[in-house]
């Protein structure tokens, strides 16, 4: 049996098995990998003057809910559950764990839930400041992010990393920063001495009420990716996205312009985790051995 | 009433709240701090050839559950819970959240948790290579850590970074290890201009059965800790941690030495946020002000 990459990733010691299919440690050679990506994506955009947040992995449960992640995708959201009883309810636990018995019943919902996508905390802290400078607001954000889709394609992690620039203003402000991102996407992948192809996203809304959301979401052209052959040519790998809101997270946290208008949004964000898997299935897992432009230009 | 420290930080946009007690996103200058001190800990460790290994801020449950975590710490711990269901179960979900009522009926414990401290995940990855070579293993790890403490102390965060060293081998080994980093971390509080003390640790064992355990670590010196005046003087905080134990995770996962014997393992943590704070709260919050050495030792 031909080993699949994620076995030659196991092997090189790039990304460490826990035991659970996509949660991984990484070795320092991947983490050297991202902090090269990190730098790339800090050369496209850091003159920009973007506003600088990093959040942690989890984020406020009333946030996650009115953001409506549980009604478009429960299947991949992940909340955070905690103990809050006694030494009796605690005697239970314990006994429970020596039995093999389950001793999660204790366990309730905590007002945290893990972070989906980088950007869905950031929507109300703008909105608390206010309406929106007369340029509108630029964010340059960071987070872990969760997804409850276990795999054994190395590029389905239910733990990764995700950055994002993140555009509030009128509607030809953010369309025109998602169009200066997808140009300057196309560019970095160039950088990266990778093939990528932008198409429209096809979002896996759930059930049967899933199917308009979906639909409705490509007619409108909400939503591009930048599609990277990693596990293979026929199903290329989501590596950035382009994502128009439209006002949606405007109307939703009373997020305003300069003058009172609905403030529209938009957001790039780059998955760590896949470009780097990219990289490494393109270029090879001797990193040493990478074509000289591509280590100039993610170490110098 | 005067201004918290807390308070002072979000008024200077260091941390930004989220409305839930000890989760804060971070500004730029934040990072910025948390970068230097990472480099700091490199600066004093780098040279020892560990390991490098990073992990994603969840864990495997079955590796969480064996290393004891919810008999000693039950309230302080997070566990990931997901939803399996159908669309009748996601019909269920929708009504409940547009009507305010429970809406997590449906959510079932997952097989991962939140990580309560960086080095529960390695000692099984570790194990599973063998025994140890001829002079142990050294590790260099860093994770995002949960504990279940909501607090208005800037100190007492839910979601945090914890930097370790972790080292494998014989008592002897081990021993020296951790006396070799209580010296270091001596040093290393005097180059960020901090003054700090090293005592013996009083951790929150939960319940009536906790207070033997705590006596237990006390008596047998199993964990110090470095503590470094910030919410108060009269009650300065862990920012380092010191940690022997004995042949605990040894037995636990059946890891031994190059002659067979149980290993012995111990660790030194760094808690980034804490120290941070630290900074901050000795130095000031403009960090363009911090004395020249210390800036130099953070940031080059």
């Amino acid at each position: 049996m031909t080993a699949t990459f994620l076995d030659r990733l196991f092997d090189a010691g790039l990304l460490i098995d826990t035991g659970v299919d996509g949660l991984y440690a990484r070795s320092g050679t991947f983490e050297h990998i991202v902090d090269g990506i990190d730098a790339v994506v800090t050369a496209f955009g850091g003159a920009d003057g973007a506003e600088v947040v990093r959040f942690p992995p989890g984020m406020n449960r009333m946030v996650f809910e009115k953001t409506g992640y549980m009604k478009n995708f429960p299947n991949l959201a992940g909340t955070v559950h905690c103990f809050c009883g006694d030494d009796a309810a605690h005697a239970d636990i314990i006994a429970a764990l020596d039995e093999g018995g389950d001793w999660a019943a204790h366990q309730k919902l905590s007002d945290i839930a893990l972070t989906p996508a980088a950007c869905y905390p950031l929507y109300p802290l703008a909105a608390r400041r206010g309406p929106l400078p007369a340029q509108g607001r630029l964010f340059d954000i960071l987070s872990y992010c969760f997804r409850r889709e276990p795999s054994k394609e190395s590029t389905r992690q239910q733990m990764f990393r995700m950055r994002e620039f993140v555009r509030m203003g009128t509607p030809d402000e953010v369309m025109a920063f998602r169009q200066l991102w997808i140009e300057r996407g196309a560019e970095m992948v160039k950088t990266f001495g990778l093939d990528g192809a932008v198409d429209l996203a096809n979002d896996p809304f759930f059930g049967r009420a899933g199917r308009m959301l979906k639909n409705n979401q490509r007619q409108q052209n909400l939503k591009f990716e930048m599609l990277i052959p990693v596990e293979s040519v026929e199903k290329p790998t989501a590596c950035m996205s382009f994502n128009y809101h439209q006002d949606h997270f405007g109307t939703l946290w009373n997020l305003t312009t300069a003058d009172g208008a609905v403030a529209h949004t938009a957001c790039v964000g780059f998955g760590f985790e896949r470009l780097a898997l990219a990289l490494l299935k393109v270029h090879g897992l001797d990193v040493a051995a990478w074509p000289a432009g591509v280590r100039a230009a993610l170490w110098g």
